[in-house]
């Protein structure tokens, strides 16, 4: 087993993160250099993933649809930012059916454009309005540097796209998104992200405002993990997506768009993930429950076997998503081993003694060891393997909240973002310019993370410029 | 009205078709020619097709996955007949972010080489295997002639893809998921197919046999709805998927894929709708029951709302996907028009006097007119409402068979199968070679969809070559 062995996060978190991916069955490489195979495990916690931002979604009026991969390449350039952003990053189809194309197609980098075009078609009147689509569907941009689920050469997401009548109907889509994803991420991923107002620099290209919610992951950088924009008049303007109003006048439509990746995926195991391996929140967890079955004689398996399974199908009845592994010809510290390699939340182990007892022992996987064990009677066991699910589920809300907080440095000089985004996060009043942030950049490798929707009271002063400053930012490394 | 007119299905049942679509909001056409928009009703159905095949998939041990959409060149040219299937109708991405590609990159007509490659990977010992997954993706076949949901550049579907130790376990997989295409066609989507065994000329390039499901559409015409691949060790030669054995040898595996597509919301189109368009079968149906209020002073309004949307929250609260239509400005008859367009399967009415008399008028989309309308009292209007989903659904199940049965016809000579394509299938005994078989097509525009699995006992003589034949096979003009 020694082979096998996990790099710890403090010897290398990035080899760590690379080991995990690989070895909690999660995903692996494909063939196309950048590209990945996202295996049934990862897979399962991506449709979890899904079936949660749906439900928030749904309960906003948003509709799911889809839209094709394949763009005209001149439909890129209609929008000027737009283009500038994502042309350095496209993969283009130059050959179909054996034939070169009259005009090259772009597979999508994202679909505003295809979209745009599709509403200026759908959209006549104000009663069409407001228009809430979300796509679930693969996008490509063509990166150097791809590590799995961070950032890849194809992944997985969602894409929502909204037209609306007005601005400040525009605006409040952004920010309710926004405040979705702040709900999906602190409440079922117990990942607690800061949602904020991105910076001039790193506003979507074509958007007049991106949101975002920003997580500290193990190592105090930041993984940007889901942005909102406030598209404004851009695209409306780029793809004459227009209304007749009430008053019968022609306008503009107002448009938003939003997405979480499978980039999500990584936030996930870099808050939560331990040198055994990964975690996962109970509530997104693929298996909630391993029921490990322990016996080494024929004698003790046949008294061990009906009651594991006895134990899972209460379980499962009560909809808790559990595994039996009742494997043989494997220690049960092998198994131990590789249910904590994946991460799962709450172990049963059902042993000889337990059978004789009527007891069981309860291992959570967040605290490794003896101080994670308890031995329960096995009457009750769905209702005390539930409230072990939801302890677990608030205490790596509260793990990952306070190791955010332990590292975010109230900054109030220049040099106090030097050392603070060495190890975490730096919080100051700032003013600085576009440039200003640049030169940060260059120096420290921090980028303005946001500005956070929860800003203190009152003014301050910037601590790189000096000058009066009316907003507090976040800044860090990122990934 | 009269130009929104449906052209009727025997004035032009391609037109028909091609009109609906759209008119039931259903998709649209994408920028790039052949390519498609699924619109938010289309992909409710198709999410709702997900989600029956996905509890079936599950209860045979199959979880999902996901593959990339690029596949190096050099992966297709592996499988000889693979290759010579799908060459002609690749895309190809000869550029990535600004540079022209070392290797150019298919963007994944079909991923058995994809999955192949990881599979010789992923499976080592007789302990790994059998390895049944699936995937839920788009892909991208380059076709001249396209027609939305039937044939269209970029599609979604499902792909299956397992690996097995012997002969007889793919065979088994490959009629089991053959089986679950069946049973969810016939008691899902109340499409009658017939599944059956798929030519030597129609096997699906690189495999050792092809079954299929064929439903009749109503212009007599077969749509092949689905198939399941027996790929033998074809693929495992290829890319060298091998396992270790009980008696330690190294031996190939036998694989197997099957796939349903969007393609089949064609076949529910085409299986159900009418002259006033679209019929869903509630099962599937993204809307089962529309709740219309009728009201046209505004003391009739004030008496008509409150106990349609009391209608409407309890068909809601039963778990009926239920819309209400509260619009004001439009007549009952424009209301009609569209939800019966749309082929929502039930229309619950409720106007002044039924407010009056706590009546219900409960609509049949599958009657039309007075026929298909019945007047209930409100109480217990669930369990009505409930059970007329339930009446339409056998409804049709039986129409569709029926209308199968009319027309298909048992033929003893070739004039005979002449004569019965021009409207239907003929079935008949069958000998003929592959050469034949091109004769008949050349001639006929009829091709052999398939062997049914359910075959006559005995044997009898062929009725193109009159030499003694062992099966009986089904003969029609396809999609």
């Amino acid at each position: 087993m020694a082979a096998d062995k996990l790099t710890s996060r403090s010897e290398d978190f990035s080899e760590w993160y690379n080991q995990i991916v690989l070895k909690a069955d999660m995903a692996d490489y494909g063939p196309v250099r950048g590209t990945m195979i996202v295996k049934p495990y990862g897979w399962k916690l991506w449709e979890n993933i899904q079936g949660a931002l749906n439900s928030r979604f749904q309960a906003t009026g948003v509709e799911n649809a889809a839209f094709p991969i394949f763009i005209p390449q001149s439909f890129l350039t209609k929008e000027a930012q737009h283009v500038e952003g994502f042309a350095p990053e496209l993969a283009i189809v130059t050959h179909g059916g054996g034939k070169e194309l009259a005009e090259p197609i772009v597979v999508r980098p994202t679909s505003e454009t295809v979209i745009g075009d599709a509403y200026s078609r759908w959209i006549q009147s104000f009663r069409d309005l407001p228009v809430l689509i979300n796509c679930w569907n693969n996008v490509v941009r063509w990166e150097m540097r791809t590590r799995i689920f961070l950032r890849t050469m194809e992944f997985y997401w969602q894409e929502g796209h909204t037209a609306h009548a007005t601005a400040a109907e525009a605006e409040e889509r952004t920010l309710m998104m926004l405040d979705a994803y702040t709900d999906f991420s602190v409440n079922e991923a117990a990942v607690p992200v800061v949602p904020g107002l991105k910076s001039n620099n790193e506003t979507f290209p074509g958007a007049d405002s991106t949101y975002t919610i920003e997580a500290m992951m193990g190592d105090g950088k930041a993984l940007q993990s889901g942005t909102s924009h406030n598209l404004g008049q851009n695209f409306a303007k780029a793809f004459d997506i227009k209304y007749l109003s009430e008053e019968n006048e022609r306008e503009f439509c107002w448009t938003t768009s939003w997405g979480v990746s499978t980039r999500f995926i990584g936030a996930i195991i870099m808050t939560h993930g331990d040198d055994n391996g990964l975690i996962m929140p109970p509530r997104l967890a693929p298996i909630q429950v391993v029921v490990v079955s322990i016996f080494k004689k024929a004698k003790e398996k046949e008294a061990v076997l009906p009651v594991a399974q006895r134990i899972f199908d209460e379980l499962k009845a009560a909809g808790i998503r559990v595994k039996l592994d009742d494997r043989e010809n494997m220690s049960p510290g092998a198994k131990y081993y590789e249910w904590e390699m994946r991460g799962v939340p709450v172990r049963v182990e059902i042993g000889p003694r337990d059978v004789q007892k009527e007891s069981a022992a309860l291992a959570r996987r967040d605290i490794p060891g003896r101080d994670g064990k308890s031995f329960v009677p096995q009457e009750n066991i769905v209702a005390q393997v539930q409230n072990l699910l939801d302890t677990v589920q608030a205490a790596l809300l509260k793990r990952a909240t306070d190791f955010r907080e332990d590292n975010t440095h109230d900054v109030t000089d220049y040099a106090g973002l030097k050392t603070a985004v060495q190890t975490g996060w730096a919080r100051g009043w700032w003013a600085g310019s576009d440039e200003d942030e640049n030169i940060v950049k260059q120096e420290t490798k921090a980028t303005l993370r946001c500005y956070p929707i929860d800003q203190p009271e009152g003014e301050g002063v910037c601590f790189y410029t000096g000058k009066p400053a009316t907003r507090v930012a976040l800044f860090g490394r990122a990934y």
